[in-house]
């Protein structure tokens, strides 16, 4: 275990105070409310940290009013663990119930908003689904005719982009947990091992190191380089003039680090210590643009020059990085079509990639927080050169 | 690592006759195609796999028409590992494209359709969502006026309710991953130990033994009894006298275990013991049900009459099982709303639970396969007694 976890949760005032900031922005788009589905939401505002959202069965409701505060609406057998949050309105069905999982109970919510013609928000834009049947969502539409629903994702994403000190203080230690992980592997990554054994004693390693989970671990290994990053595990083994890639998300309290670090097994290629050394300063290129008032935009611009220099993919680079916290990847890309401003305190990779040789891809990856001055390192910046084990 | 792993995926005849499984019932159903978006389905019927679904930035799309092979519209990144797959009609964006994740594409493979007044399904029954967002797909239905969209939640359902002999395998050998993962539970669950500790040292318990991962592992554990099931676990040291439960979901080539174990730790308290001794016979009463020709109401029945004797829920038990396949919980439920007829290979969970005490609960799972002959276990049958450790 690494030292120094931080405290799990967080203070009521800090949920309080995350909820007022909706408000005041609810208040200036005119919402009378967000209605919330998901679990990183209703994690947000309200702390409600549980698993069983991988259970598809049932479906569950945060509604932030206007005014006043959050109301629950939820299954039965998550009312004890949401009385823990210090939420007072939790009303709960006994579910799963098809014919009537919670719809009646927004029906009841959200009616009298349908009678005075209000209008609520809902997350509808880029990075969100829909956690709920899409036919009981059509159906309460129906049955609430007044209600006019707006989309309340830029209120939602300019919240979470931003991180308070203590889920910096979070992010910072899941991504030590994966450092640590990452300096683990030449103990594990050695010539003769397959694949899958590497994927499994890294997440072994993380789990020891303090993470409550290794969600996400993608990866691959081949001679002088991989095709493919985001496959399962081969049973193929390591062999010598392998790179090898391995990619983590772990979590730590419901936060999440994200990044990758790539190994040489046994002899570097030239082709491929050249295209270390150009994402290794690519990287470097984005550090020194990620500075508050910059847009994602040029940051990517920045990071795009050097790749140009040796990337076969013909321009198409996706993007290169994005947001980090309670998912995986979150608001805003690093890419052309985001301009996002950067922030004091928002978190996010940096995470170039390019194409070489014949048909080999690499990818580099650290994770950022903004400060007045430029970034900070959460992650344990990779070595200038392409590691050899 | 357990010996005997079955073979990873399946040979490509059996993604064939589940689509033409499915190919039959559309034509019976009268759609012209199924939509699909979420990650079960795509592995499915293709046996796409990867974690990267853990990013909610990109949505993917399958199309089965109502004959010839499915065409994928995915995230250029997922190319490759879709080529894998067999498929041949792959058409890929750049993503993420705020301004065109997919729709454009799916307007192309639609638009013929609107044309005619063709109808689709898409899922938007019970125990589903929509993983796309909503205002995407708002624009794509108002985009294509002619199309009629139906739910075939029915037709999937029933495709994925019951197993092939390869998905029993793969069934069977993360349960026995499972049953001895908790074998050795009493080597680490002693008194002294964090609740947290417990769950950190199963997950790397599991994952030795072969689990791919743990996704889900939930539990609880205090004096003469647990109080809640979904939390995540506390830095609160075992106690003699406490009644321990860990829940795990680990995965195996995509597929799930779901069941639980309990403990008593040092000493069993005897309404614990009672408790343990109902849930336990109310299962076997599940167990001499769930036989073919069965429905999931009466086995729910069946264990419920058991279960009276002692619980004090007043009634509300909610379901007492469920399906288990690629997603830790699957249609159909053992609950009094449930006429689902029990078929051969179908794979289920029996999951009966009760309150008792003061405010104390106890929960025990068994995960079986449907036979002619009635269920055969997959998990193995937890002791007739409350184990101590």
């Amino acid at each position: 275990m690494l030292a120094s976890e931080p405290a799990r949760g967080f203070p009521p005032a800090e949920y309080q105070s995350r909820v007022h900031a909706a408000q005041r922005q609810m208040e200036a788009a005119k919402l009378d409310g967000i209605l919330l589905l998901s679990e990183p939401e209703l994690l947000y505002f309200t702390g409600f940290q549980t698993l069983f959202w991988q259970s598809p069965t049932r479906p569950w409701f945060l509604f932030l009013p206007a005014q006043g505060d959050p109301i629950a609406i939820i299954p039965e057998i998550g009312a004890a663990l949401m009385r823990q949050t210090g939420l007072r309105d939790i009303r709960t069905w006994s579910a799963p119930n098809p014919a009537d999982d919670g719809i009646s109970l927004l029906q009841d919510l959200l009616g009298p908003l349908a009678a005075r013609k209000a209008q609520i928000g809902l997350l509808k834009g880029p990075e969100t689904g829909l956690r709920m049947p899409l036919g009981d969502f059509d159906r309460l539409v129906q049955s609430l005719p007044g209600l006019k629903i707006a989309d309340a994702t830029p209120i939602i994403r300019g919240l979470r982009m931003v991180k308070s000190p203590a889920e910096i203080a979070k992010l910072a230690h899941i991504c030590a947990i994966g450092s640590a992980s990452f300096d683990a592997v030449p103990g594990f990554a050695t010539p003769g091992q397959p694949l899958s054994t590497v994927f499994r004693d890294f997440r072994r390693e993380a789990l020891l190191l303090g993470a409550d989970d290794v969600p996400y671990l993608v990866g691959g290994a081949d001679q002088g380089g991989y095709i493919d990053v985001i496959s399962p595990p081969s049973g193929r083994e390591l062999q010598r003039g392998d790179i090898l890639m391995l990619d983590t998300g772990s979590r730590f309290d419901g936060y999440f680090c994200d990044f990758d670090r790539n190994f040489a097994i046994g002899h570097a290629d030239d082709l491929s210590r050249r295209a270390y050394d150009v994402l290794h300063r690519a990287v470097e290129a984005g550090l020194e643009a990620a500075r508050p008032g910059a847009t994602c935009r040029t940051v990517f611009a920045a990071m795009g020059k050097v790749i140009a220099t040796m990337d076969q993919s013909g321009g198409d680079v996706g993007r290169a990085g994005h947001g980090l916290g309670l998912q995986l990847t979150e608001w805003p890309s690093f890419a052309g079509f985001d301009d996002t401003v950067l922030e004091e305190n928002m978190v996010l990779t940096l995470e170039p990639s390019l194409s070489y040789g014949e048909g080999r891809m690499m990818v580099h990856e650290e994770n950022i927080v903004i400060t007045p001055s430029g970034p900070r390192l959460l992650s344990k910046r990779a070595a200038a050169e392409l590691p050899v084990i």
